[in-house]
């Protein structure tokens, strides 16, 4: 094992090298207040003005419109999995969701315990290896919104452009993709995100919502799990994740010394661009989404002999490529590209693919 | 400002200095992973086995009996007051909660969503300055549990034992004082307790149940809020704060290697003892919490003339003890004094108090 691994895990997933440098310098002293940054409390001025600075940054970064409010909250996205149903619901008795992978299932598992799921569209028959045409469409017009996974983590299935909603409007799962590219706001209600994936560690989410959405609630909804509460407190209704907010903070900045959304899209189009050409043109590594709808942050791929799988997962452990195993849920290989990861690293990668493949192809 | 603060602050709150050291010495390859402990996978053998390690830890240092589970859950407390209900009442309609200041009050009100609650005894008239006589105490016999705040950590007020339940199991949070004493299970169906006071930094929490209550799930309780869903996948159900899990870890080392819990509960009594007796002897500082009732942990006090308190709190500062201010709901100051603060740090406090009562008083 290599002294240093490059983590192409899914998530909690690789940090940028000068993050780790900036914690590294604030773990006995954050910014000249004379206390860790891990002791930090959460009503001192200092850390108040750092939500306010996420905020701005979110903000910035994604030139969200000024009616949408922005919600750091604890915990991964599947606690917004219940609390997008809990806040947005209101008084419908139906929610639309498409089907198209392992999280847009476990979303419409948990919406079921808050609505009665219309599943709008299913690739499941196709093993998620596409998304639904648009023509076999089927949303209920009464429906209180529709909900998608913006990038399917697992299947390595991403949308290349927001679904038409039909007058509802969208909330989207954005775990894996937020900050890679750009959003246009217009039709969403609600966009949800956990933050180890694109923006910082394990154990926090980022939430945006139309300010007008935010008196849905169900009355019966806990304080913390109610967004327009949350919002109203600034993200601090409760303690936070405080060191976690700190992560994402100094990556929002990171994001935008280095370029901004604009850049890392260009960047991820590049890197995923780089492994799906090596792929396709090899006869040894396979991988059989759509085209036009495959992921530009997760790049599954199985090999022709799949007895070679953990060899070839090992072997890239030993080169210092880590984390290339895929799902349990769907075995084989998966490089995850975040933000974080460069096309030097990508490039490396592919070299060593290429290398396994003449040696075992 | 003096370069390093000791930080009296209710939480997050201190670390002791050698845990900070081991998170740097993991912060760019974690035991020797080539990994950051910040990027490390939840579902890697070695994250695995830090989980395993905690669960030991914790049965260990608290000596918690075979038929208790152990889960670790993202967030803090407050989201405990919503999920011991969802997980706990079951059938019932009712449950009992004493109330003895700030957080029970606050854990009542998100009971209310659940079931009927039932005001076991309260000291509210008496500004929770103390626990109500037993004799007082109405206990409705048809009620799920009897819910109690072992440590109010605004108020200051501490059950010198726990609770009679009469036949109910208990429910308590024990956030602000867990791992400050040994624990009597016996009667005990549930304990929660937050991570960012004794036992490592904010975003995560401990809860530890009598595993046969753990089939009383509301079914409509979201996956994640699962408590017996989240103890059979080793709490790992979905992304857990897989950072403020390790630094957990690390303080149930530091716990054990410095006399485990027996040792932390004569320490805070000496603490807490000195600082109480200074205060007590004073003619400048206050507190009127029952003498039999005063928290070990949390110590409030006023200044007789309530004009110096800002002064007071910036002139502590001044010589690095931060934090000293009181919850905002009670304005005056406070010393946290948990299982990271050191006898000799409490001295400097009261040799601070000391000097400011001679300058002021």
């Amino acid at each position: 094992m290599t002294e240093s691994m490059i983590n192409f895990g899914p998530g909690p997933a690789k940090l940028p090298h000068k993050i780790i440098e900036k914690i590294e310098g604030n773990l006995y002293n954050w910014e000249g207040t004379g206390l860790s940054i891990l002791e930090i409390g959460h009503r001192s001025r200092a850390f108040q003005a750092l939500v306010e600075k996420m905020v701005s940054s979110v903000k910035r970064l994604l030139s969200v419109p000024d009616h949408y409010a922005i919600i750091f909250l604890p915990a991964g996205a599947q606690n917004q999995f219940a609390m997008c149903n809990m806040n947005l619901v209101g008084a419908h008795s139906t929610v639309n969701y498409l089907e198209t992978g392992y999280w847009s299932k476990k979303a419409i598992a948990e919406a079921k315990k808050y609505a009665n799921v219309h599943i709008v569209a299913s690739s499941a028959e196709r093993n998620f290896f596409d998304i639904p045409h648009r023509d076999s469409w089927r949303i209920d017009a009464d429906g209180a919104f529709l909900h998608f996974t913006d990038n399917e983590t697992i299947g390595g299935l991403e949308f290349p452009e927001k679904p038409d909603g039909q007058g509802l409007f969208l909330v989207s799962d954005m775990s894996s993709n937020i900050f890679s590219r750009p959003i246009d706001f217009h039709n969403y209600g609600c966009i949800y995100a956990c933050a180890q994936k694109n923006f910082g560690i394990s154990g926090m989410s980022l939430v945006i919502i139309r300010e007008d959405l935010l008196d849905k609630a169900d009355p019966q909804t806990p304080a913390v799990f109610n967004y327009k509460l949350q919002w109203q407190s600034n993200s601090l209704l409760a303690t936070p994740p405080t060191f976690a907010f700190y992560v994402a903070s100094l990556m929002f900045d990171w994001i935008e010394e280095n370029g901004g959304v604009d850049k890392f899209d260009q960047l991820a189009k590049q890197k995923a661009q780089l492994l799906y050409n090596y792929i396709d043109q090899s006869m040894f590594y396979h991988n059989k989404v759509d085209k036009r709808h495959r992921s530009r942050m997760n790049v599954p791929f199985t090999l022709s002999d799949n007895n070679l799988t953990d060899d070839f997962i090992q072997q890239a452990t030993n080169v210092g490529l880590a984390n290339l195993k895929g799902h349990r849920s769907v075995g084989g290989a998966r490089a995850s590209i975040y933000n974080a990861m460069s096309l030097a690293e990508v490039q490396r990668l592919v070299l060593f693919m290429k290398e396994y493949e003449q040696k075992n192809g």
